[in-house]
């Protein structure tokens, strides 16, 4: 079984474009707020993922763990009421997606996070996407002010409220920012990679696991800069007097695969162990072309890791599914409950 | 010859460090305002940087290209009449170091950038200090607001000013920020990377270089989180439409080998041109200490560089020097004239 970790919904129908721009007039106009129900029939989202279906058909992987589009989460957008309801909207069709099609798609959420406002304000919907819903994990943004880092570093207890019901739920998030509001950041080619190495930094700097064992963090977009950096990062480590990176962070922060040419892969492989890598592609994401040189997409990720001679056959079984079962225990959960247990049941 | 490009004076003596406490100190009581006379003698200065000519003598590099310390530079802190004077006073010690011991160091200056203030106010101390004192080259900062990025992006016409005056004198501008004043950002960590990361896509995103084709640009730390995401980045420009990377950017931009293990240098050299390539260790910089898994120091990065198989030796001719005489033609004249032309004369 081959699960990636990192899709997006990007492909929503019209009427999610629509429910949000009505949601942002109504700042202006409250006579414009949306009614609650986007009237999209299950026919018109089954329909919207078929081209994550075929690409999950042409390169080989089983299911998605699919989350709203990042970059619409715009946390620093509107007011932290608009963001409760936009979150839930796109939470709510995600579930659906997953419902209708629960051997393809294992839904994330997203959080109404607000700049200022207290991390609790996210629990219910947090409780509700996992209690309810069926949720395997929950995306944090590090910064929800956009680009400009107003905000505590995560290992500052403004999250622990947070921290506490992701553990309680045993759900891991992923560590992603959303668009950017500042004209010098980039959202897909700056502001995500960013928001990996300054996550990793951050974590790095505390003692968040010692307070927080049984949290578990992933870093998408192979880490931002940190597994190219891998030297400085055991270097400052050390300088800090921290524990060796293995003992201090990776027991608990993980890193996806979208790393989108074999000489990242390879650099990836060979500095992060290969119990914290996770298969990922970041579908449909930030980059869409055929790179000229190979012939095949950018973003086709798991032939970069095919190509790596130094790995095992359990050490791919663990990248492309083993490891995602351990990291989202709620998603294992799921797989043996229907009954398909893929290779990890074989190999147990 | 052997020449590291990017190396920061660290090692100020502590009459300068009094200086700063002295200038700021001033913003609340004028009366501590400090004389601009550091009272540092010739020899303090020459016993100041006897651990970079250490180094330079353990490590086989022959010349340093050598800037004020890039987390003092400090332009978000104070005012601007503050910031002119820092410039000049760390400038002025640049000058003095280079000009003791010419042979061992080559001039970088810091310019007094401030916040909202016009780029154009940098320029007379840009001018004196390649026109007067021999500087071959100058950090520029791309987010002087220290870690909130509240500045127009690098190709905004905010900056074409100072790219005029680049031109016209010939030097280099490296891509360099200054310390963090963000809590959410690490200066080092996350800052320092980020700061390479987000300048590469903000030249990606514009055309500069069609309009400043002869402007050159270093970017440090290896390019921050580049060419580990190469494959991204190829592709970002592709969506965009812009022409191929090394059409679109690489005849102007330039990136230093501070990356401080070897799979990263190893992922750098697969991706990047050997022509785009400058060795550099960051000396006395981000990590000192020992790597246990090599034994030896991390920022040791020629020991990287030659251990990487693919390069010939004309490859590593313009990695420890053609490229960086090519790069700084100001130092390349300096050399040259003081009948020192190296390998590059012999083997041209």
């Amino acid at each position: 079984m081959i699960i990636d970790i990192h899709g997006h919904y990007t492909t929503e129908p019209a009427q999610l474009h629509a429910f949000r721009d009505k949601q942002l007039a109504s700042l202006a106009d409250p006579a414009r707020k949306p009614s609650p129900d986007l009237g999209i029939s299950d026919e018109e989202l089954v329909k919207s993922v078929q081209p994550q279906l075929k690409l999950q058909r042409d390169r080989g992987s089983d299911l998605t763990i699919f989350s709203p589009r990042a970059s619409g989460m715009g946390h620093h957008v509107g007011n932290e009421a608009i963001g409760h309801a936009w979150s839930r909207a796109s939470n709510d069709l995600i579930h659906r997606v997953c419902t209708l099609l629960p051997d393809n798609f294992a839904a994330v959420g997203q959080l109404p996070q607000f700049p200022g406002a207290p991390i609790e304000n996210c629990i219910p919907e947090l409780e509700r996407i996992v209690r309810d819903c069926g949720f395997v994990g929950v995306n944090l943004n590090p910064d929800p002010s956009g680009g400009y880092w107003k905000v505590p570093p995560l290992t500052d207890r403004y999250w622990y409220p947070i921290y506490e019901k992701l553990v309680e739920l045993e759900v891991p998030a992923m560590i992603h920012v959303t668009g950017s509001c500042n004209p010098a950041v980039h959202f897909t080619g700056a502001h995500y990679i960013n928001g990996d190495t300054t996550a990793f930094m951050q974590l790095l700097q505390g003692d968040l696991f010692r307070d927080f064992p049984a949290l578990k963090f992933v870093i998408p977009h192979g880490g931002g800069a940190v597994p190219f950096h891998w030297g400085r990062y055991r270097g400052i480590a050390q300088d800090m007097k921290k524990p060796l990176l293995g003992e201090h962070l990776l027991k608990n922060v993980f890193f996806d695969t979208c790393v989108y040419h074999l000489p990242g892969m390879e650099c990836m492989a060979k500095v992060i162990p290969v119990d914290n890598i996770l298969f990922a592609s970041e579908l449909l994401g930030a980059v869409k072309g055929i790179d000229p040189e190979t012939g095949h997409h950018y973003d086709d990720t798991k032939r970069y890791i095919d190509q790596l001679k130094t790995l095992s056959d359990a050490d791919r079984q663990k990248i492309f599914e083993g490891n995602a079962r351990r990291v989202y225990p709620r998603l294992d959960a799921q797989i043996k409950a229907r009954g398909k247990a893929g290779k990890a049941k074989a190999t147990a």
